[in-house]
C-alpha cells in the first residue's frame, strides 16, 4: 500500500517522500511516533509529524553533533547526551575511548522502538559504559555540577516538547554541569527557514558561554538540507584546539565528518553571519 | 488560484511549493518554460519541469559559480558564460573590473522572459561590455582558441538539452578556448541524488584539466539543497591562488560567498570524496 509522507518545512513548502509501508504508528506519553519504510531514505523516524532521522542520512547528523565537540576537547571521558533516544549519538560517542555516557531521554518509547526498528542506531544502547535515564533533560541537568567533559543536546525542535531545552535556565545548568574545559553541542535548525529563532537561541548561548559558534552540516531529510548546530565551550576553540593527532590515531569510520569538515563547518555564508549579528 | 508546484528530486522524493500565480507558461523552440510566483521563494523559473532558480536563493548559486573562479584568477578580463540566459551570472561577473563578457545562450526566449519577469537578474544583460550570442554552447566554443580567462558553464542538467555540455569533446574545446592560466567553473548537481553521474562527469574533467576539484554550496531550491560545481584550471589552484587583496579591495556585495566560504567549499564530506575516487 504505497502512499506519501509529507514533511512540512513551512506552510508553503513540503517534502514528499514515497512510503513503502508503515512499520509503527502510535502515541507515547509525550508525542506521536511513526516509523515508516520509504523508497529513497530507508526507514524514517517521525515525531509529531516531523522527520527525526532516516537510515540513509542519520550519520551525517550524528557524526557532526558528536565528533565536532569530541575532537575539540583534549581528553573527553565523561559524556552526557540529552535526548538522542534513537541511539545514534551514543553509537558515534563509542568510537572514542570514553569512560562513560549518560543518556537522558524523556520518552522511553523512542528507545524501545529504536531497539526494535533501528538496530544500526541503537546497537550501543545496552553497553557497559552506557547509562540510560528516563527523565526530562532540564530536570536531570539541575542535579549535576562540574561532571561532564562533553554535553550533546540531541533534542527535537524548539516548537516541540523540547522547548525547555532552548531556554536560558537550561543553558546555565549545562554550563554548571560541565567541567572547566567542557564543551556543549546543540542541534538548532535551518538557518534558511527559521533565522530569527536561530538568532535568538544563539544570543542566549553567547550570554552563558565564553565561546559560542555556529556550525553547519548537510542533512538532506531536514528542511531543505542545510542544518545548523551550536558549539559552546568554556575554554577550547574548536579549530585551534582540533585534536589532529587523536583524530589520525583513532581513524574512526565516518561517511560525512573528517578533519577538513571539522574546520570548514564553521565557515558561514554571509546570510547566516547576518542572523547571528542581528540585535 | 492557489496550487502547488512539484519539483521531482527522484521518483520517490519531491519538493512541493505553494504557488500564488502563474506568470508565464509556454514552450520555446527548445523547452517548456514556466514562471510562477510562489509564497516561500518569490518568483521561480522552471525549465522542462525542473526549478532553475528562485528569487530568494538564486544569489547562493550565482555567487558561487562566479566568484569562486573569479577570485582564483590573478586578473580575469575576458569571460565566457555558456547558458545563463537569466542574467544572474552576468550580474555577478559585472561586480569585477572585467573587459568583456560573452554570453552564449541557446534559447533566446529565456533571455526575453528574464528581462520581463526577473529584472534583478537580467539588469546587466544590456550593458556595453556584454555580448549576447544566441547559439548552442558546444558549437560556439569550437570556433574560439586561447581567448578567455574564465569560462562559466551555467547550464541545465545533464539529462536535458544541455547534454552536449557534459561531454569530453565540449570540455576539450573549453580547454582550448581558455588562455594558459584560464579557469572553468561548471554547475554539476546533487552529490546525494546523482553520485554516479557526478563521478563520471568529474573523471571526464580530470582527463582534460590538470587541476580539477569539486566544490559545494547550499541552494535550497535544488534537490535537497546540497549542490556541487567543478573547478577546472590549467594553472591556478583555487585556495593557494585566492586573491585575498583583490577580494578585500573590491568589497563586493554578496549574501552567500565570502573569503572563508571560498576555502571551505572545497572541503568535501567523505561520501562525496568517495564518489570522486571510484573507478
Amino acid at each position: 500500500m504505497d502512499g506519501w509522507f509529507e514533511d512540512k518545512h513551512t506552510e508553503n513548502v513540503k517534502l514528499d517522500i514515497k512510503v513503502r509501508s508503515v512499520l509503527y504508528s502510535g502515541r507515547s506519553l509525550y508525542q506521536k511516533i511513526d516509523i515508516l519504510d520509504t523508497y529513497e531514505f530507508g526507514k524514517i523516524l517521525v515525531l509529531d509529524g516531523i522527520i527525526m532521522l532516516s537510515e540513509r542520512d542519520e550519520r551525517f547528523y550524528h557524526e557532526m553533533i558528536v565528533h565536532v565537540p569530541m575532537f575539540s576537547h583534549k581528553n573527553p571521558k565523561n559524556i552526557l547526551i540529552i535526548g538522542g533516544g534513537d541511539g545514534g549519538a551514543v553509537r558515534e560517542i563509542m568510537k572514542h575511548p570514553i569512560t562513560s555516557v549518560n543518556l537522558v531521554e524523556i520518552d522511553e518509547k523512542v528507545i524501545e522502538l529504536s531497539k526494535l526498528h533501528f538496530p544500526e542506531l541503537s546497537s550501543e544502547l545496552g553497553g557497559d559504559r552506557v547509562n540510560i535515564n528516563i527523565a526530562p533533560g532540564e530536570e536531570f541537568i539541575r542535579q549535576v555540577k562540574n561532571k561532564y567533559d562533553i554535553v550533546v543536546v540531541d533534542s527535537t525542535d524548539p516548537s516541540t516538547i523540547a522547548k525547555h531545552l532552548y531556554e536560558n535556565r537550561f543553558y546555565s545548568d549545562c554550563f554548571s554541569a560541565l567541567r572547566p574545559d567542557g564543551i556543549m553541542a546543540v542541534q538548532i535548525g535551518s538557518p534558511f527557514y527559521i533565522p530569527s529563532i536561530i538568532g535568538s537561541i544563539f544570543r542566549r548561548l553567547e550570554e552563558v558561554f565564553p565561546i559560542a559558534k555556529l556550525f553547519v552540516g548537510y542533512v538532506p531529510t531536514y528542511s531543505n538540507g542545510f542544518h545548523s548546530f551550536a558549539f559552546c565551550s568554556k575554554k577550547y576553540d574548536p579549530i585551534e584546539n582540533f585534536q589532529k593527532q587523536r583524530y589520525e590515531h583513532l581513524n574512526i569510520n565516518t561517511i560525512y565528518y573528517n578533519d577538513e569538515i571539522h574546520r570548514s563547518c564553521f565557515s558561514l555564508p554571509n546570510f547566516v553571519e547576518g542572523i547571528l549579528s542581528k540585535e
